[in-house]
């Protein structure tokens, strides 16, 4: 451990930053299995309650941890744009709307 | 359990997703004592290489995990913008460019 404060919060900024990116490699792990098994099914449905659901729980999750909702819908959206170009990539589709990849 | 392998993949997402939040709010505590740390001690520098050096490890541990390091580059630039308008706020520093806040 050092004395300097900024080097101490940065070392616990790195690794929450290395679980981050551990957790959303495996979350991309499960959307790939979800936009294979919907490839393969020629599921199609837009599912569009799932991501309201999802949006709305992830809000209410955030505002408890003392997380701005706003950001966290933000980022959820970054993270629906990916899952959406995977699904589209693994059905060929390049610019058809998705199901909800959520 | 359900036969459902859609509601098995997203019962994991949605767990995944709620570690997720946890993680960012952990990550905001930390970056806000940064912040009201900067602002105490009028640290000002800008610190460019911190920056580099975050972008670089976390590209590399994206590809470790099967992530796409430039999808995690665009989910960091989120996290910053977030910190330095955090930042800014403590300051009262609205339109000046700030110190990196990673």
């Amino acid at each position: 451990m050092t004395d300097d404060p900024l080097a101490r919060w940065r070392s616990s900024i790195d690794n929450i930053d290395a679980a981050l990116v551990a957790l959303l490699a495996e979350r991309f792990n499960v959307t790939r299995e979800v936009g294979r098994w919907k490839a393969a099914h020629d599921v199609t449905a837009v599912d569009p309650d799932r991501e309201r659901r999802q949006i709305e729980r992830l809000r209410l999750l955030a505002d408890e941890a003392g997380l701005d909702p706003d950001f966290l819908e933000r980022f959820l959206r970054l993270i629906i744009d990916e899952v959406v170009a995977h699904h589209r990539g693994l059905r060929g589709e390049a610019f058809e709307a998705g199901p909800s990849p959520l």
